[in-house]
């Protein structure tokens, strides 16, 4: 039985590390074209050197979920799967996918400059690099300039091309308003929790991660597989911007109460003072002495007072309070996909798929 | 006679005061349009604030040379004057012109970051007031992201409005090449001058500079006059480029040799170790003996060793070879400008008038 398991286990790892390596490919490509317009504007060697580090750096090496998920919608879209796919029809929707990986690696250069952080994907921040520093700006800038020059050369002639460009902007300035409620309700100096509320959080939450991991990749496939009606943009975005949502205050939840084994990491945010969605929901049910525990404890680089609050939380019951919430928004959201109109080729089973892996993550 | 002078002095000074205000006013617009974005989000008051001040510390406040100049094109091409310009028409050219401000207050946000500069425009740099800090990276991309907020409310039913995106796009990727070439090339650590060469500093200033300050406008004044047929839009480049790197030439050239009263500021780009083109003509005339003097002197915060650079660029006659590059790039662009062909609606005015502001600058 156990090597059965094992070995099937095997089997899906190598499928899905197949598939990953495809996309992969696809980036080595956009190294060498993005290289190529450097050198046609005849731009010295050690320029080209720097840009192709910056970008081989920070673009690829986290999961690729967001970039891999918008070729899984589009074949689920065209009745196929990813494999199915020819060379180039494959390439142009990874090209999309990777345009979101481009982006997420301009958010997270700038992130880290800005949250002081030090390690990244298991390896230094790229700020943090010898010789790089604030030279980080501009590299994050130019993260973000990659995407229109690739978005130009290969979907300009395409009807949806400035429907690309036009999400890519809205989706870009959205998740900065979050990162910039982020950064004013935060601030690691001055611990205030009368500055959060659920509301902060839910807006941070939806703008800064929902818009750009979740709505994106699906609109960019269908905007690519000629589904893109106003209505079926809003009937994606009603259910995916929620969704993002949830995965968020999941992460939140399991950055207490989950094992480092199940995360991956060791969770810090009550050290780091963030408005996370635990804190704010003790801050809502807490008595004046529950919240005097609070205000004297949370938000500081100190392991018995981290200690202190995570106590307080599982007396608050907020692992019951958590594990409600989940049932409550995947039963709504499940209803929601089963009323979704699919008669202009919009197929629930996209949202379901998202829907899958982020429920799974809990399980 | 000097009542008369100062009289008719005055008069100038004063509609040129009224033009720029008639196009300050439009920027008062354009932030209360982008606040009602943030209201129609139910972005916390404290964020939208914070935008706010954001905007209005870094766009206006300098010269606006730039988006003036969108303006002042527009009325040449369409047989004009900006005064004339009903209010409708004026504030539609107006926001292209903003565009650029805002284009450049994204780039300097940053520059003073990554120069560690101090002042800007007489008030201390963005990431230097009290709260900011690190936290000017996302204002400054949130500078840029207000761009295609206000493009898309005001052109996305224009023909030309992929145009827009597009150019903006391209030139705001030169200009981060060429800030690229510029940090890696002058590193104030480091002084290393055989690393300066006068084609990096050709690169480094037309993608820094030419492109978004000289070419921009035009194209964008261009687009909206619906005078944009590909030939045009060369012809404009071919002479603009150039004229912007004259620009450039001469503002290096004025640090250096020119008085504190023209130039508005004390020169510091010896100190500052710059790939200037005044270092870079002495580079390439230099003995073995001036060289050493150069290595040993040159990129130092030190007053006499600034002197000995400055004593040295003289004996060298720096001064003749910018005055004989001058007359000999005015006279070049003169006769390209004559060749212009204005049979599709281009007119040699447009150039003309740039060629002006900055020859008139030196004299």
């Amino acid at each position: 039985m156990s090597s059965s398991l094992s070995s099937s286990t095997a089997a899906t790892v190598s499928s899905k590390e197949v598939s990953r390596q495809r996309f992969v490919n696809v980036f080595e490509g956009i190294v060498e074209e993005l290289t190529s317009i450097l050198r046609s504007y005849k731009m010295p060697q050690e320029a080209i050197d720097w840009f192709q580090k910056n970008l081989n750096y920070n673009t690829p090496g986290g999961k690729l979920n967001r970039g891999l998920s918008v070729v899984d919608t589009y074949a689920i879209l065209n009745n196929t799967t990813a494999d199915k796919l020819s060379d180039e029809e494959y390439k142009k929707v990874a090209i999309l996918g990777w345009a979101i990986e481009l982006l997420q690696a301009y958010f997270l250069v700038a992130d880290d400059m800005m949250d002081q952080s030090k390690t990244r994907r298991g390896q230094p921040c790229w700020y943090l690099v010898e010789g790089v520093g604030n030279i980080a700006i501009n590299d994050a800038f130019m993260l973000e300039g990659a995407i229109y020059e690739i978005l130009r050369r290969h979907f300009r002639q395409d009807s949806y091309y400035v429907d690309l460009l036009d999400i890519f902007h809205q989706v870009t300035f959205q998740t900065e308003l979050g990162q910039l409620l982020d950064l004013v309700t935060a601030d690691e100096e001055h611990v205030d929790l009368s500055r959060f509320s659920l509301d902060k959080h839910s807006f941070i939450v939806i703008f800064k991660t929902a818009y750009y991991s979740f709505y994106l990749p699906v609109a960019l496939a269908m905007f690519m597989s000629g589904i893109s009606d106003t209505r079926d943009l809003e009937q994606v975005k009603n259910i995916l911007i929620p969704l993002g949502e949830y995965f968020q205050i999941q992460d939140d939840f399991l950055d207490c109460f989950g094992t480092p084994e199940q995360i991956g990491k060791i969770g810090t945010d009550i050290k780091d003072n963030k408005c996370s969605w635990v804190v704010n929901q003790a801050l809502l049910h807490a008595s004046s002495e529950q919240r005097e525990i609070l205000d004297k404890n949370y938000g500081q680089k100190d392991d018995e007072k981290e200690a202190i609050c995570k106590k307080l939380f599982k007396e608050m019951g907020i692992e019951k309070i958590y594990t409600d919430y989940e049932e409550n928004i995947v039963n709504k959201l499940k209803q929601e996909i089963d009323k979704v109109d699919e008669s202009r080729g919009l197929k629930k089973e996209v949202l379901t798929a998202f829907l899958n892996k982020v429920y799974k993550r809990s399980k």
